[in-house]
């Protein structure tokens, strides 16, 4: 049984902008382990919104590496171990959940959905991201990404002329739509923001203000005209229930609760709470982590997938994308491979 | 393929009294499903206090086998179905989900509890309950489970003498115990009797009130001494909210809430709130319901699943209890196989 960590440098085919900044490439943390010729794949996706960087997130992962279990199915064992040394969940924490899921699926010879018991056909389509950037410049993304045949596109929004950008894309693009503020917004100028939008067909509206703020989200939710999900302010399923009452929604990623086990946890909270759930990842990802969230895309109501489709050197591929939706392979566990 | 329906009778080694009924024997309703000479198997232990009789859920089970889909993985597939069909859970729905459970893992050629990730090790002792009955009665019944290696104990309660009783079992018993008037108190009674029983060193209390009397519960949970675990109140995972903050358990079991995905769908949610899992059974249940049960063991705090070790003709041999403690055979799936 060997083990390996290697970074990977992935670059973003256009400059990525959301409210707080712009990226051009990202360095995630690949995490690899083989045995009898079959590898098991992990990767940590870092946010320093989070208060992580590629080199913290490598730290914790050969810190952590010993905490997996020799068994493969041992995955409540690796749980409880990853839930004590990671208990706010984070990057590291997915990466070797993911592994440790790919592995068991391999072992019992299975794609990971089938696994799981999930039904693939239920599986929702990917949104497209569209970052921030002169309203002719996204309203032509827009357009290009709906001929590429995604049929669901999110609008990163947060911008002076939010209402100008929603009105632009609209004119070249008449398909569903969510916009993402990545909390910009205070809740005079969301409610003013979103009272502007309505007409033009919005399905909801992500974590418009600051992820601590549920007074306001609290007031928002009587006052808005439009759904409301929550990011930044939902990390692992005990926070559902104090934003449960005043959202309509929330975004899950792996990458951010700390892997597939704590993703299915939280969606049974949110389910139980009546919540909707979308499954997330962040800006830049190759498809080893984005695979870990499409074999439990069957369980969620919107999947915001395209981490891997915005980078241009993805070494793997795994749950591929035709025309917006996933189509996993016969392959066992992940079913990545190198590309 | 072939699917066999058929009642069996389970009759108990004493007759067993709760509060509201005594019995002597139950009818169960098992469902089998052979193909390629493997068996897979689930069970409907009715209860009246859910509307349900062994007529009912056989009919229920006739008319809901074809809900059972072809692919032995599609889990999910049959939960929708399920859910649509029995949206309140109950016997016949966790019979025909615990077979796709058995099922599946058979497929995937493996022990339910290693399909679904689970360590054995971690699984509680399960409790032996202790029907009402004479104070001496049950002070020797309670010896006696003490001297066949039970370390914890439920002891109904909801009788005029419950201190009484409970002072009596303690002169005979000095183990862990657990005590359950199955909701024939009254707040005023509630908190009396716990104050008085209190000093007899009781880990929690089960059901003390009405299922409805949320009031009641939470004013309970200001003056009770003891910790209170719900049951009734509790059916599906959409429950927990309304009880959260105002109990510090619930009590899951699977013929309630309907199998085994809607009871992990239950442990998530209590989870998410902070509250503490027991597994429970009915009075009467053969080993096949029993095992559903114990193969999710541990994943809960408390494991009340002594349905089959009351009864003296239980057909099946599956999850075995040793010295109170759950033994998993290497067999798959379930692991039922006829006695």
């Amino acid at each position: 049984m060997t083990t390996r960590i290697r970074e990977i440098d992935l670059h973003l085919e256009v400059p990525f902008t959301i409210s707080r900044h712009t990226r051009t490439e990202k360095r995630v943390v690949l995490v690899e382990l083989e045995r009898d010729g079959r590898i098991a794949r992990g990767e940590a996706s870092p946010d320093p919104y989070f208060g992580e960087s590629s080199e913290s997130v490598r730290a914790d992962l050969e810190s952590a590496l010993e905490l997996l279990p020799d068994d493969p199915l041992a995955l409540q064992e690796l749980r409880l171990r990853l839930d004590e040394r990671f208990p706010h969940g984070g990057a590291a924490s997915c990466a070797l959940d993911t592994l440790a899921h790919d592995r068991a699926a391999q072992s019992l010879g299975v794609p990971l959905y089938r696994m799981l018991g999930l039904d693939a056909r239920r599986a929702p389509p990917t949104s497209f991201t569209i970052g921030l950037a002169e309203p002719e410049v996204m309203a032509e993304r827009a357009a290009a990404a709906a001929e590429r045949g995604f049929d669901i596109l999110k609008v990163k929004l947060g911008a002076a002329n939010d209402v100008a950008l929603v009105r632009k894309i609209r004119e070249r693009y008449r398909g569903r739509m969510t916009v993402d503020p990545n909390a910009a917004w205070d809740l005079r100028r969301a409610v003013r923001t979103i009272d502007s939008i309505v007409q033009y067909g919005i399905e909801f509206v992500e974590q418009p203000l600051p992820p601590q703020d549920l007074d306001g989200l609290a007031e928002l939710h009587e006052r808005s005209r439009l759904p409301i999900v929550v990011d930044e302010s939902v990390v692992r399923a005990t926070d559902v229930p104090k934003v449960a009452g005043i959202v309509n929604g929330i975004n899950v990623k792996l990458q951010k609760c700390g892997g597939i086990a704590p993703a299915l946890e939280l969606i049974a909270a949110a389910h139980a709470h009546g919540l909707k759930v979308m499954l997330g990842c962040r800006a830049a990802e190759s498809s080893v982590a984005i695979a870990a969230a499409a074999h439990i895309a069957p369980l969620v109501d919107w999947a915001d997938l395209d981490g891997n489709l915005l980078v241009t050197d993805d070494p793997f591929v795994a749950v591929e994308v035709r025309q917006g939706r996933f189509s996993y392979s016969e392959r066992t566990g992940l079913g990545a491979i190198p590309r």
